[in-house]
């Protein structure tokens, strides 16, 4: 666990606004669902590895609970009851703290934030293509200059693995070691479930197909998977996904990968994930699992969803060197010559602030000097220094302490002389 | 512990930006501290009723830990730790969930947010008086019509009792009957103390002591403490954070309490509340502690902080029928009238979100009767619908769904008039 400090934690915080303005301007509505649940909602469905490290205990009530590892079994059980019988389309937009027992490493938190966003009940190709458009979007809005998108499909390998009667156990086991890029593991994998040489000859193919000319490599697959229709529809279902993506005029750098698999098993059709050429594991994940809400007891219901996390793109800002905006935003410390003077001090305080400017009032009795190096070391833009003399004429000096100069300016000329107006 | 659907999380998420902006305003940076604390940490200096509720468990590494029940002991373990040589004063915001195993009722749940402020370093009544008009900023900007504040001192009854060498648990316990009101049975503790007549008839007067006369209640009190000199020093300290607070000329509403007390033990100076008419519980509330981060093994740093109940703002808003800002952003729906359009459906989205306008595109693959239909139960402003007759002209038909008024625009002027600025 860590404590964010002021630098950092305005990162964060950027990073989670732009997160819900882009949540806002693709309609997903936030909702807020509480850090601990039953510990059987959140482990009915995670997988192994997940559920091997959650924070679970009994609460006063005896009841078991654990910190939410992931956002969707809270979603899907919203989905499963309350929301259940609210009209599809569904977009809904999450973001918070969640919680892994993991040995930290780079980019790896105990604690770590995420924003979420789901699309329920629509199984259309263009739903996945808004979740990966809006991934977009926020590696955009964060300011980041380059992101790229690993882009697969589950179905096309499941489908052959299931055409072949290979059992879904056996078919999850091969899912994981894909997912760790263990290809020869897999693959020994697939040859002991006593499959078809002409299976085996398909995924040794498919595997290496990788590569950012998207019509090439879907074209390759659709050639390699002949045979296994089901697996055939999946790479067409891609295909649709991402003509649409880009075709829609958004720059976006993505790389379609034959063999890309993800760690969770609920996954059903379009994979993805996005990075950052700076950091090593991904910045965003999500894909399609159209099966969830149903082993969540609700309706069958299609969805299509992501996850970025927030520390993560931190990380990737602050190695690209990202700029946030409002950064320019002016500060000003507020310093009375004398004890008197506060209350002038304080009235001028309001009415900048009234005025939407940052203000920090003198509140240690330093004298003139002392507040000024303070300051001047905290990097304030503007000190107003309220002494007697200028008082009876209405007036402050108002010092730029970058630029060390200083001039005496009426009071009703502040708020237009820090917002740069005049 | 509960949910929050997107009409309340929208609230929620309101008053935490508006939160945000006020500590900007007064200069606090943000902070984020984790969660989960250590036991130890969290345990040590909370007082006994919350400790006993507190969501403790062992982790995976067998160290004891809880859930966090409030910021305080988290800020201070990092200012005696991290931020030790930090200069004074220091400034620090910090917004979140914390958790306590309440019983629910009205305005209390197992989860709650709520926003905090601490000014660390100084001993000047103006850094107190900084503390309550900050409060008061955010009940304005979270657009509360009515809010009122009641303020006391520890110091006035503390110093009385200290005088009188009552022991400090003894004082605790009548600290304690004095927060819950029970003024009878806090007198009789008193009595019991072995304490003067002197003591006991100042006592009896004091607790009866209230009013939005300021001056005049204060002046009641200073005359009531004559001969407890330290007591005294309380009512000036008192007065002189409040004559602040009123010159100030921002509207504020003060009720001054001589026998206020606060739950937690560890005030030692001004102690407030902020109350809105219409809710039992108070919203916020905070007051000076000049001795708890020695406690945590810092060095000795006068401190005055504030927090407020995120969730008990939002249902004084929802009372008092309070409008957000931002209500008024039109939002769309671009409903394309078949698959064909889809490409134009995208790229048009594209555009409006570009130009920071919200868009639903259609995902459900549904007529356009039925998308409109869908629209307009949602409260969306304008349906998009692009036709194939229109698109050959560079044109769309823009209906305006509270008016069931349509027209066909072209595309290049669908920004402006959803601005209304056409």
């Amino acid at each position: 666990m860590r404590d964010f400090l002021p630098e950092e934690a305005k990162f964060m915080k950027y990073i989670e606004g732009k997160a819900r303005r882009t949540a806002q301007l693709y309609g997903y509505g936030e909702i807020i669902t509480p850090v601990l649940e039953s510990y059987e909602l959140l482990a009915t469905k995670a997988g192994e590895e997940i559920r091997v490290r959650m924070y679970a205990f009994k609460d006063l009530g005896g009841r078991k609970v654990a910190l939410r590892p992931e956002f969707t079994a809270s979603i899907a059980r919203l989905v499963a009851n309350v929301l259940r019988n609210e009209p599809k389309p569904l977009r809904m937009f999450c973001v918070g703290s969640l919680y892994r027992y993991d040995e930290p490493q780079q980019g790896r938190f105990r604690e770590f934030w995420q924003s979420n966003y789901e699309l329920m009940g629509s199984i259309k190709p263009e739903a996945d293509t808004e979740i990966i458009m809006l991934t977009n979007s926020l590696m955009k809005a964060a300011g980041l200059k380059k992101s790229v998108f690993k882009v697969g499909h589950v179905g096309v390998l499941r489908e052959i693995l299931s055409q072949e009667k290979v059992e879904d156990e056996v078919q999850n086991g091969i899912m994981q070691l894909m997912d760790k890029k263990h290809y020869d593991d897999a693959l020994r994998l697939v040859e002991k479930a006593a499959v078809s040489e002409k299976c085996l000859k398909t995924l040794r193919r498919l595997v290496k197909v990788r590569g950012g000319n998207v019509s090439e490599v879907l074209d390759k697959m659709e050639g390699y998977v002949e045979g296994y229709e089901r697996a055939v529809d999946a790479v067409r279902n891609l295909r649709e996904i991402l003509e649409f993506v880009l075709d829609s005029e958004e720059e976006i750098d993505v790389t379609v990968e034959a063999g890309f698999a993800r760690g969770l098993e609920y996954y059903t059709g379009m994979i993805f994930e996005v990075y950052a050429p700076e950091v090593s594991t991904a910045l965003g994940g999500g894909g399609r699992y159209d099966k969830l809400i149903e082993l969540f007891g609700g309706e069958p219901t299609p969805a299509v969803g992501v996850a970025h996390g927030i520390d993560r793109i931190m990380l990737a800002m602050q190695k690209q060197n990202t700029t946030l905006e409002r950064e320019e935003e002016k500060t000003v410390a507020v310093i009375p010559t004398k004890e008197e003077l506060k209350e002038e001090e304080l009235k001028i305080s309001r009415m900048l602030r009234s005025a939407d400017i940052s203000v920090e009032v003198e509140v240690m009795g330093r004298k003139v000097g002392k507040a000024l190096e303070d300051a001047d070391r905290r990097k304030i833009d503007y000190a107003i220094i309220v002494g007697e003399r200028e008082m009876k004429e209405g007036a402050v000096v108002i010092r730029n302490l970058k630029r060390r100069e200083q001039k005496i300016v009426k009071i009703e000329n502040l708020i237009k002389i820090i917002k740069g107006q005049a």
